[in-house]
């Protein structure tokens, strides 16, 4: 190992014995323990409870109770599953149901929002925002044939956004204000609260997406004012690949918020077979179709986890050890080429570090290839490196280090192809 | 047992000696072999390879190999399995989907067509369609703000529509048409070569929902020159409880059809994280989000079933099976105020029959609680038996009729609540 570590290996053996999250660990199926998973911002790991779950779910649910586990389990899923991603948001009880992907329910958002700011023609959000969240409103503002106009505030070191530029572009037109926060990039976490009450003062609604951070950031949505909200669950919340997403609206906005598509899982008596819709009072109105219950199931084990850790010990964990990969980052990673393509304030930063070399996409093919160690590659230069404090250890962080600095000291990606052929 | 089906009962003996598809009754689970499942047309049931695969699914895909799956296995499901389901409906290659709910397929289809046809206001459905059918259309219309009309065909017998309505209905401004069939109540087929030859020659637009049919029932898109179509994965095909739908376009109409929500999944290059939106040149533009990979992944082994079955074979045994019941009704249930809530020609029909009785709620009460007969109940007086054919058996249909006569002819239904409490 590069002596420059020795201390900080020493440094994690320690930290990770006073960590009160590391049994958590053993609480997800590990199926290679030498593989250093540094991409559970992308695809959670998969908790031993969904595992088992599976059996009841498969062999009892479905092949034995049949239609009868609507009834029994699955019909009242979005939300009872959507009351336990409430808190992990600071959400009400009845404010959130699970169903459908974040780009669907972005679209059920964005259609909401407008249908509240009649007249308000201006969306405001940034060039760091995930590309479905743009195409969204672009396919949104392209349906409605309307005068509607996106303004991408811009990030000129590609790691965050200026608030003046926020603040400049703030007037009575703008119907809505929406970021990912944090970004799936550079891991910026905006200033959530001011830019929220800002946009309020304006005259506009806000609709963040936490599929980056929920689970491993603080989120109130309730006393921060937030109007809308969306995220993933299979990133941070481990609820599998592709599982469905959340949502979330603020009560007082459900009485009066349109959001399409309309379909019978959102009507007020689904099984009244009515010829014409009718919204459900209740959140259950953000349904749509049915939704996809085994990917649906996957989700709630994982969420009780993440509530038995508590989101503030999951931060705190996730903040130390950004610290301590910083500080790594620092003292052996920035000598041989990488900079840092994510704020240095922790504060200002999710779960995540974005590394950014220019032969990063070469650097992860070693990475993956040859070295054991999973990040993900985002275009132009970016290696993330996710840092998922239920199942990542201070060790598995050196040992990173080590590997990353060891295929670019001896140019090892010299050896692969510059063409792009994954997908992660 | 009645006496008047001791005949019955033996010719369903012989039956289910001759039919070739009796040994896939072993493909799938059967955890009760005493219950009468006659709900397959909403549910269908777990194949014993579904179940072996998320063995692999889960300990291989997700927990060992994570986010590798995505180009292992998981980022071509969409389209692999769409390629799976094409030839159950005449389709070519490349030109179906999976991913997303019926509804929000529904709202894809129903906004392209109408990017097709712009300024052709009318869409033409009946009062027959699923609800949800009905409600997307009222939401597109609705969101769009413009002087669409949704034109919905009475069906007086509550079974069937008239061509005459129909093409009295059917004039140039008509952009759409659309039905479900069969349809969810009554199993009516509709013409439909005959209605999509009479839409196009108005210069209208079709769009199929075959979600109570497909698996069971021919269907040839290509030949019969339909341009849109949905459906349900896990009614015949077995794909497992809101597993994803299917969506086919016609591959003329790809580059033009502009199918709304935009989603990263629907662009041309989705990890290139462009800021704007470029349509897919392939049918990948009709994705939206990342889709429910565990729901998605339950649908191929089903359909490989139904391929090796084989369409023709699944359609003549559903056929048989539902003349063989309808014979049964008229000798034995009619008698006890039953009719026939289905065609009684069985061309003119799908796989699953509706019984109509002033009691039918309560009588399905006493089936499902006492009878171990899972039929299924539509208001206001429907119980719906399905007859899948890849594991239902004559002997079955018999046992059903036989419970259904003697809980009406005993009145054992009184001793139940009138009140709904079921969701099914």
């Amino acid at each position: 190992m590069n002596t420059k570590l020795d201390d900080f290996l020493n440094q994690a053996h320690q930290l990770d014995s006073a960590d009160g999250l590391a049994p958590f660990r053993d609480e997800f199926v590990i199926a290679d323990d030498a593989l250093l998973y540094l991409d559970g911002n992308s695809l959670g790991r998969m908790p031993k409870a969904t595992r088992q779950m599976f059996g009841d779910v498969l062999d009892h649910q479905w092949a034995d109770r049949l239609i009868r586990s609507w009834g029994e389990n699955w019909y009242d899923a979005p939300t009872r599953i959507g009351d336990k991603i409430a808190p992990i948001i600071g959400a009400q009880p009845g404010e959130v149901i699970v169903g459908d992907s974040t780009t669907v329910n972005l679209f059920k958002l964005v259609t909401a929002a407008l249908s509240l700011r009649p007249g308000q023609t201006k969306i405001i959000s940034d060039v760091l925002n995930f590309p479905t969240d743009l195409y969204t409103i672009q396919g949104v503002i392209d349906l409605l044939g309307q005068d509607h106009e996106l303004i991408l505030l811009p990030a000129d070191d590609g790691i965050a956004i200026s608030m003046e530029a926020y603040k400049a572009a703030l007037d009575d037109d703008v119907a809505l204000v929406t970021f990912s926060t944090p970004t799936f990039k550079s891991g910026y976490l905006h200033e959530i609260e001011a830019i929220t009450r800002l946009a309020h003062d304006a005259g506009s609604l806000v609709l963040w997406d936490f599929s980056h951070g929920v689970g491993s950031v603080p989120i109130d949505v309730t006393n921060w004012g937030i109007d809308f909200a969306v995220g993933c669950t299979y990133k941070y919340l481990n609820g599998g690949p592709g599982s469905p997403a959340f949502l979330y609206v603020r009560e007082q906005h459900r009485k009066e918020a349109n959001a399409r598509p309309w379909g019978w899982w959102g009507h007020e008596s689904p099984f009244a077979f009515d010829l014409d819709y009718r919204a459900a009072e209740s959140a259950r109105q953000f349904l749509v179709g049915t939704p996809p219950v085994l990917s649906m199931l996957a989700v709630e084990p994982a969420v009780d986890l993440v509530l038995r850790a508590g989101v503030d010990a999951i931060r705190e964990k996730a903040m130390a050890m950004g610290e301590f990969f910083v500080e790594m980052f620092d003292a052996v990673l920035a000598e041989v080429g990488f900079t840092l393509g994510s704020p240095r304030d922790p504060h200002r930063r999710g779960s995540h570090i974005s590394l950014r070399h220019p032969e990063g996409y070469r650097i992860c093919r070693v990475l993956i290839e040859e070295e054991q160690v999973i990040p993900d590659f985002r275009e132009p230069d970016n290696i993330r490196l996710g840092f998922a404090p239920l199942y990542t250890r201070y060790v598995d962080c050196v040992e990173a280090v080590e590997r990353l600095h060891r295929v670019v000291a001896d140019r090892r990606y010299e050896a692969y192809d510059t063409h792009r052929t994954d997908i992660t």
